[in-house]
């Protein structure tokens, strides 16, 4: 198991986001997992993704799996854990799970791969150290 | 002024939210509404979506106007205020204010003029009266 | 009736458009809309959103109204007819109306009114007068 | 590599598809995937989605691998290969490539996995061999 802590945020169903299988868009979970991140930078590792950019740095998805388990509904709220397996000099690979706040059952897993790019260039970048530390917890 | 009750339903701002143009995209504050609207039947109404479709019933939205005033952003909260403005025996106006959570600034109003249609058939319908008492308050 | 040119794009359908009631989702409408008017300006009046953001302008949409008639299906193409109805000097009155390709039956129409803005301020611009000469048609 | 035919589909970017990064919002490549197998299983395969439906039958994407190579932005159409790479008694895994039009440089690559499941249970079939035929080529 992974050294690092495990954050979790409730993204609420929006109408919007159900499609005509009626449940929520596949494509929707990432939107989720991305959702849940961005507050947890802000409120778990101290700094959101505005301050990121300001440095001028910017986290670039190169790679990305999900498995679907069960589909969640109007009405549901998903529970979004994540959680970094591996923190790489360039980069990061977080892993999720997304269960119904219900029942607590799983609706999808899987992971994300960063790599940390600068926006000037769009290139890989090395994670400073001082940002390599606010993800170390 | 309307006669009927006003709600608010807090719809926190999701990074998928936003456009090239680094605010809300201009079609979701539609959504916005809609996903209060749909909290507030359950919540405010007593009557939620599903038990509506479960009675054969839907709205389709004839018609909508809205005005945008500022944008909302990244790490926004939308406090979306609705009300009845007029109940019609085969539909209903919603009026509708979308404010930022952070200095209650005005970001967006309008409305939103109903039909009551028969999922069936897709035909207009006299709203049933044990549904215009619900809606009455 | 508008002394300027009418224009027509096709947009296709797409499976994420649809929602829980099988149609096309309302605030989709605007977004075909938009995806018209942007390939109008570069195909039609010569003057891509690109260059129209490098000279510094952009729109701002102030207010919008629409009208449901029909529902666009998955499948169908959808034909967006759009005409300048008003050109002020400040901003743009755009009519629209959608049709669906197969039968040519209206699915909604409606206006978007729009403000010429500086990207750097956010605030109103007097329409240069080469551009009001290319809107001119 | 796999014996199945190689199908292409042409997906205009739409200005609603682009994100704060300003290029194609990743979760839509995705949706670009799945419109153009829509429209393969009608053109190609014989066997529009609707007639799938009407069979009592649906697509359960059981997971789904994407490494994203270069950003598709505005203006842009992306060209969506598919083939099928394994075709197995309850489902199929369908490999996906997303080149840009204009300069074919490839944009996404990755796969999905789906299983055949009836709509009324929502459990595994196996697929009838009529569509094993349609799909074998």
């Amino acid at each position: 198991m992974s050294e690092y802590s495990q954050f979790e945020t409730l993204i609420p169903v929006r109408p919007d986001d159900i499609d005509m299988n009626l449940h929520v868009h596949n494509s929707r979970y990432y939107d989720y997992v991305i959702a849940a991140r961005y507050e947890q930078m802000e409120r778990c590792y101290n700094m959101s993704m505005e301050a990121f950019l300001e440095r001028g740095f910017s986290w670039f998805a190169r790679s990305a799996y999900i498995e679907h388990k069960r589909s969640l509904h109007l009405g549901d709220v998903a529970v979004v854990r994540t959680q970094i397996e591996e923190l790489r000099s360039r980069g990061v690979k977080v892993w999720f799970e997304i269960h119904k706040q219900s029942d607590e059952k799983l609706a999808a897993r899987g992971w994300f791969d960063y790599a940390m790019v600068s926006i000037e260039t769009g290139r890989p970048q090395t994670i400073p150290s001082d940002i390599v530390e606010k993800y170390s917890i």
